[in-house]
């Protein structure tokens, strides 16, 4: 029986069958015993971006070995690559349109391979569900023993799709312009700053003094944890994936700021 | 330990606790090792004829042997049966309403039993959720080992409800009248014309001439991808389920068209 | 290979990768082969109370020895104690702000402790996601075979969090009090009402002449299942949780009432 973990991360939501159906098609590959783990179904339909940066803040924690796949696709039919790519000790899986483009930063791919042959796909693919069709056989051959070079031809990792634009811009010395990236289920607002790129080196260290300016003009100070504002008051802090969050304790931040995904966040320190 | 999978397809959601309690029931009698797979459980509120399209255009892409319980029950504590079917090598397990009628379409049930042996249901039965208390322990057995033939009494498939007009009106030669049956995460509208009804053979074949007319009277021909248009733009094609459906290249066609379940659609060759 | 179930009960909801992401946390520690079961997530934003009667309803459904984990966590990163619970065969681990209130009353906790046994937590942990960084680490070293006593240090099961509030109030000899404590997916009203503090003994017996007001006056007799009236009409029936539910035959409860989380309902008799 397989003992690694297929991750699934996809734009799909929960609501229609495709995610079952590719945990079918896998089962059937790989065998019923197989794990799979929801890693998260909730990205913003055809949101590339939100899924790089949730991968990278997310594949850690699991098992070395396992298989994270990877379903963001909107050019599904055309002639964009899939790939997969091993990569500190972990596997990746998905259509190569820079979903990998965070988790590659600062590391090179030990294996990178276009996912090209078709004995590792169903029999017959549809032009509209490459998750089901192609995506998933792949993850589930790998899962079952076979090597990520079996699976395709080898490929040069720097022509990898890596979009520059997705970064924090540093606008002047102490000042630093980021998005908001994705709302989550709380209504927290996240942005795409780590915090490796403030003042100070991390979240285990003091709050920095920073000021947090949304578009509308509000001004934050980071804090620690969401208690240490009065309950309904916003604050800013390092959020648990290393990333700067603007939040109300227990309250709502998105309506209490009228804020969303893709607003702008300034960082002046 | 069972080798077997279960998968589940009801009308609950997530939002409640009502899909967790059935595993564990599950779980309780095949053991903790039993795989359960979530098929969907956004079947819209009570729509049996939702849940039988998906079932058959799903069930296929799970091993033989795998075991489907479906639980989409208006009728829960009245007289209705509850049946177990065993079909193309997959077991069914669900209330008798119409739930089988399109993987019955064209197959007769090997075997078929209503689900009448109470030394396979919980001790205690409520009269509101026999998902929990009768389907899924009966489920359970089943796939711990036990014969279908040992949950009930044989009963006659063509005794098995199979109502007629879910399927699309042939209204003239050429002129197809079908029904948006599911509004997916994307907002496409999927409809439940199989590509076998129209004039070409399927997914692989090149997309016949077809118009498709919405209720608003928009017209649109079929493509093979959603980037068969410019993004933004309406089309229509055959999904990956090998039914007709209506969306908008990287957009919602529920909003663009202004479209709801239950809309008709007319299609022309 | 671990043979317990660690269930997940949080109101993270699934449109983050907060659930997925504990998995994985899990699975590093006791191996990919653990089975998990998500109870539910969609315990609405810091409802304590809503978790803790869930709980009640449901952890008996999973099979003894099963790991319930719960995290509905409005005061993570202050000083609110982290517990473990054994009790009636079950384990159960979380913040110790009520959420076993209800599984804990009538029933003394045969093993309890605080989970201060930093060993058992990730290398590094946050201030603002205890879910990952010390209950579920904790949870899988229990699933891996660790004993409870070993997670932190023993403490006195009467110094356990127990909000008197929360339950029905009988106001005379056959008036009680409740509240709507939950609307599932069907627009059900779900109270607090246990059928034991009713006149009859429970489900099993004939319903009660009770008559069930709504703040908005509305008056309604026990049923004994959804199609006890008409499609549309409303009822009141003793759920499959065993608790007092208000209803629409086939309908959405929530919408013909107007009612929601939190209003009260008087019960005569």
């Amino acid at each position: 029986m397989p003992s690694a973990v297929i991750t699934l991360l996809t734009d799909f939501g929960l609501q229609d069958e495709y995610v079952g159906v590719m945990k079918g098609v896998i089962m059937t590959i790989a065998g019923p015993g197989i794990s799979i783990v929801d890693l998260n179904h909730g990205i913003a339909a055809q949101d590339v971006r939100q899924a790089a940066f949730l991968l990278d803040a997310s594949y850690r924690y699991f098992p070395p070995g396992s298989i994270h796949l990877v379903v963001v696709d909107p050019g599904v039919g055309t002639q964009r690559r899939l790939i997969g790519l091993k990569l500190d000790r972990h596997y990746f899986i998905g259509p190569d349109n820079g979903l990998f483009s965070c988790v590659m930063k600062g590391a090179s791919a030990a294996v990178a391979v276009e996912l090209n042959n078709q004995q590792c796909w169903l029999k017959t693919t549809s032009d509209t569900f490459h998750g089901r069709d192609i995506l998933a056989p792949v993850a589930a051959h790998l899962a079952a023993g076979m090597s990520l070079d079996a699976l395709g031809t080898a490929l040069d990792p720097s022509s990898i799709c890596l979009p520059a634009d997705w970064q924090p811009r540093l606008l002047e010395p102490h000042h630093l312009q980021g998005t908001i990236i994705a709302v989550d289920r709380f209504g927290n607002l996240i942005t795409n700053v780590h915090s490796s790129l403030l003042p100070t080196g991390g979240v285990d260290e003091l709050p920095p003094a920073v000021r947090i300016d949304l578009a509308n003009g509000f001004d934050l100070n980071l804090q620690r944890q969401y208690a240490g504002v009065e309950r309904g008051e916003p604050l800013a802090l390092i959020n648990s994936r290393g990333f700067l969050e603007i939040a109300v304790n227990q309250g709502d931040a998105r309506r209490f700021f009228d804020a969303a995904k893709g607003d702008t966040v300034e960082i002046y320190w």
